[in-house]
C-alpha cells in the first residue's frame, strides 16, 4: 500500500508544478514509487482525473515485474523502454500536456532522445528532486528497515573491532566486515568500505588498501550495508597503541563536535545550523581548517540523499539545492564531523539519527569512547 | 607515460571535431586521462598549440591529487569544481572557442549550471563517447591488468565451486566469492554478484538471495572483480543432481553458441556478426525465444563498455551507438549467450576475450564442461 500512497503524493506534487505527467528514470525513484528493483527501466506517470502509471523495462525482467511492480502496469518494451514510455504518455495524456523529466538525473543525450521520441503534443519540462523530496521523510516502515541495516552494521563492527591488530592489512579488515555483512543477509555494501590507518587516516575517502595497520596511530572505519533496499552508514575511529596528548585532543574535539551536532537536531531547525554547531566546536579547538567536508547527509534507498547538512550558502539558497531549508520529523541523517591532519592522521565519528519533533533519536547503538587497541 | 599519450589522443580527437576544449565529468574517463581515482572531480582540457589540462576537485582529495594526477594541474576548488573548471577554460582559451561536454554522462541540470558558469566567450557543444572510443582499444599494460583481474576471479571460482551443495544459500555462496576476492586483493566487485539457483536461474539478473540451493537444477554464477582499477566478468553454470535430457540439451546449446561466438571474433568483423553467430546456434536448437539479451560488451575500467555485441539495428546505425561498427585488435569483450526458460531455469556461459588480428585470445581460463554437483 505504501507504493500507492507515494504515487498519490507524487501526483499531488506534479499538480503543484502544473505538470500533467512525469518520466521517472532514476532507478531509486522508480523503486520508491512502484517497487521495481531491476537495473533498467522507465516509469511513466500520467496524472489527471484518473491517474495511471506504467513501468517499461526489457525482457530480462519479465518475471521480476510480475513479482514486484505495484500500482503500475509492467511492460516489456519491444523497442526501447524510453521510446515506449514516451509513446504511452502521448496516448494517455491530452495534447498540450506538460510532462516533467528528472533533470538532475537524465543525461543531455537521453534528454535529446526523449525529445525526438515524444509525441508532438507533449511539452517536456525539467523537474529536479520531486521524488527525492518525498523520499526525505521516511515512513515508519522505512525507518524500521533503516534501523535493521544500522543494527546489522553495528553488530558487525562489534564483532571485528577486536581483530584489528598491528600488521593486519586494511583490506583484510574490510574483507572481514564485508563478508560478515553478506553472511548476515545484507544485499551489499552501501559504498566502498573505508579502512584508513596511520597517516592514511587523514584521507577522508581512504579506501582500504594493502597497507598493514601500524603499531601506533588512528584507524578510521567507515562502512554501511544495504538491507531490504535501505542503506546504513557509520564511522568509528580507534587508536593503535597509546595515543599521544595531541591524538587524544583531536579525538575528543571530534566527539564533542559530533555530540553538539546531534544536540542541535530537531524538526524545524535549519539544516545549516547543525553544520554550524558541529563546526563551531572544532573551530574552538583550533582545528577548523582540518574539517574539510560537510557535517552530514540524508540516508535511505541511496547512501547520499537530501538534505545535506552543510554551511549556509553565501549568496542565494538556490546555489545549494541539497541544503533543504529545515529539518522535518521523519528525516534520517548522518552526523559525521571529522578532523584530518595531512601527514599525521585523522578522526571521524558518524552516527545516523532520526529527526523528531522534540530532537532526534540516535539510531547507531555503537559507543563512541576512544577504543585503544 | 600512458596518461600523457591518452591525453594527446583525446586532444587529437577534439581537433577532428573542431573543438578547442573539453569538460570531462565522467569519473572513469577522468581516471583514464589523468589517473585521478577520487569520487568527485572535473577535468578541463584546453587544446591548441600548447595544450593544458587541469583537474578540479574538493578538499577531501588534497593528498590524493598530489599522488595520482599525471599531466594535469591538480586544483582544490574553493567554490565548486564545475565553476572553476569552466572559469579556467575561459582563461585558457581564446574567445569564440568551442568546448565539448560529455552529453552521454552530464545531466540536464549540470549542463544548465555549466552554461551559467561558463564565460560568455565559450560555445558549449555536446560530445558523446570521445574518451570511451579511446578506451575501447586496450593498451598492453591495460590488458595485463585485465588478465590479472580475470585470473583472480577464475581462481576464486575454482576455490568455491566444490562448496556448492543443496541447502547452501545463494547469498552465502556470493559472500564466499566476495570475501575471497577481497582477501586476494581486489578493490571490490565489478557488479552485484549473481547467484541464481533452480527456477531463479531463469532470471538473467538474479542477484543472490537467501534461497537455499535445491538438490536439483541449475545454478548460474556471474561475478567479477575490480583489480588495479580494471574489471573482470565471468559466468559459469553448474547443475545440482543428475541433469535431465532437457537440461543437458539446453546447456550444450548454450556452450555451442558461446564457442560459435568466440570463433567469429576477429579484428575487422562487424560487432553484430558475433551476436548473429551465437544467436543462430541457439535458434537452431529451437531456443531462440529464450535468449533475451545481447551476446557481449566491452570491459575495462567499467564493467559495461563499448562495443556492444548485439543484433544489427533494423534502421540506421545511429540508433545504436553502442554497437561500434567493427571489432579492432586490442578490444576486450565478453561472449555470454544464455537461455532462460521461465519456471524451469537458465544457463549462461561467459568468457572475456581479447580481439586480435587473427581471431581472439580467450582470457578466462576456467573450463566450460557442465559440472554436476
Amino acid at each position: 500500500m505504501a507504493h500507492k500512497g507515494r504515487q498519490a503524493k507524487a501526483i499531488e506534487a506534479l499538480g503543484k508544478l502544473r505538470l500533467h505527467g512525469l518520466v521517472v528514470t532514476h532507478l531509486p525513484n522508480i523503486r520508491y514509487l512502484c517497487g521495481f528493483t531491476g537495473s533498467s527501466g522507465v516509469l511513466s506517470i500520467a496524472a489527471g482525473a484518473r491517474p495511471r502509471l506504467a513501468l517499461f523495462t526489457d525482457g530480462r525482467y519479465a518475471t521480476q515485474i510480475k513479482e514486484e511492480v505495484v500500482g503500475a502496469r509492467g511492460v516489456i518494451a519491444k523497442t526501447s523502454a524510453l521510446a515506449e514510455a514516451a509513446a504511452w504518455l502521448g496516448k494517455s495524456l491530452p495534447k498540450g500536456s506538460r510532462v516533467g523529466f528528472e533533470s538532475d538525473h537524465m543525461t543531455v543525450a537521453i534528454r535529446e532522445a526523449l525529445g525526438r521520441l515524444s509525441p508532438a503534443g507533449l511539452a517536456l519540462k525539467p523537474v529536479a528532486g520531486l521524488v527525492e523530496r518525498l523520499r526525505m521523510i521516511k515512513e515508519p516502515a522505512e525507518v524500521t528497515q533503516i534501523r535493521s541495516a544500522v543494527n546489522l552494521a553495528s553488530s558487525i563492527y562489534d564483532a571485528i573491532v577486536g581483530d584489528i591488530a598491528p600488521g593486519v592489512t586494511e583490506i583484510s579488515i574490510a574483507a572481514e566486515i564485508e563478508y560478515l555483512c553478506r553472511r548476515m543477509g545484507a544485499e551489499g555494501m552501501s559504498f566502498e568500505t573505508i579502512v584508513a590507518s596511520g597517516k592514511r587516516s587523514a584521507l577522508v575517502h581512504g579506501r582500504a588498501t594493502a597497507t598493514p595497520v601500524a603499531a601506533n596511530g588512528f584507524v578510521v572505519m567507515d562502512f554501511g550495508v544495504i538491507l531490504g533496499g535501505y542503506c546504513s552508514d557509520m564511522t568509528r575511529t580507534v587508536h593503535m597503541g597509546r595515543p599521544t596528548r595531541k591524538s587524544e585532543r583531536i579525538y575528543s574535539a571530534v566527539l564533542e563536535a559530533q555530540l553538539a551536532g546531534i544536540n542541535s537536531v530537531k524538526a524545524g531547525v535549519d539544516t545549516s545550523k547543525v553544520d554550524y554547531e558541529a563546526r563551531k566546536v572544532i573551530q574552538k579547538h583550533g582545528l577548523g581548517g582540518y574539517f574539510t567536508h560537510s557535517t552530514g547527509h540524508g540516508v535511505g534507498i541511496e547512501i547520499h540523499e537530501i538534505p545535506g547538512l552543510r554551511k549556509a550558502p553565501k549568496r542565494t539558497r538556490k546555489a545549494n539545492p541539497g541544503a533543504a531549508d529545515r529539518l522535518k520529523a521523519g528525516m534520517v541523517v548522518t552526523i559525521e564531523p571529522g578532523v584530518y591532519i595531512p601527514g599525521f592522521g585523522g578522526v571521524r565519528i558518524e552516527d545516523m539519527v532520526l529527526v523528531t519533533e522534540t530532537g532526534c533519536e540516535v539510531l547507531t547503538p555503537t559507543p563512541k569512547e576512544l577504543i585503544v587497541l
